[in-house]
């Protein structure tokens, strides 16, 4: 998709880390749904976590609108690279995902032990990890952007994003 | 919108009083566009500064995807508060705007002195804000999600954000 005038550079090895160390990084980020009623972008912050054999997980309460337009409309988009409270935001690395959502059944979650996963990096969500409206949602990456600050950006594919 | 279960509040003064300070501290957001190829929701990290008699104003380039989104279709999602160094980001305000984009053609901009006050809040911008492919952009709210921090939300309409 890259026009003559592009500035997204062949991806490299530097760039393939960068973005999984974002993703192992990712402890919080912007996610952006389609609104369920007006089908305009929506954008919300949400806790995460890495997920094990890839991707990211999330657990969010079905009550929250971007629950909701997941449970709709799947695709998604995911900024990661949170900015410092130092230093300019747009020099610092971020990794614009895209993502497929699923919404974990619950056994399956169990069966995966994702509770303990996420506690262990989110040890406040104890307070409200087991209440009835929340479920662990995966957010599969089926490309990114990744924007490693002014005119660095490159196009990654999941393959590149791969653990 | 709200279903009976729905955790949204009736909108305070208090609410529209952090709105609007959210607004008006805006350096950076995170902004939700649909992709032009795939119409999948795009999520990126983009400057912001409040615009002078609402809203908020972007300096981007033509050539990120967003504005080439955004020149496709208007309708955008803004995510403003972002998380400082310490704390948990998911206890601190953020706000879900829903905006419409306009790109300021280079003369009334000019009239407007867009430039002076883009880099009054954004004066590292001096080294990009006179590249050829640089514009600004208003991003008129239509409307808003206020999370106040866990179980605080608010629905907000573009009368509760006027300045």
């Amino acid at each position: 998709m890259p026009s003559p005038l592009s500035p997204i550079r062949p991806t490299d090895n530097a760039a393939r880390t960068l973005a999984r160390d974002l993703v192992a990084g990712a402890r919080f980020g912007a996610i952006g749904v389609l609104h369920p009623v007006s089908g305009a972008p929506h954008v919300a912050r949400i806790a995460l976590a890495p997920a094990t054999g890839g991707g990211l997980l999330a657990l969010v309460s079905g009550l929250a609108l971007h629950s909701r337009a997941l449970a709709v409309a799947p695709q998604a988009g995911v900024l990661l690279g949170e900015p410092g409270a130092k230093g300019d935001p747009l020099t610092q690395p971020r990794l614009s995902l895209s993502v497929t959502a699923r919404f974990v059944e619950p056994e399956e979650a169990r069966a995966q032990g994702l509770r303990a996963h996420w506690l262990a990096l989110h040890p406040k969500a104890r307070i409200y990890a087991d209440l009835p409206d929340f479920r662990f949602v995966h957010l599969a990456p089926t490309g990114a952007l990744l924007n490693g600050g002014f005119g660095r950006a490159f196009e990654l594919t999941a393959e590149d994003l791969a653990p």
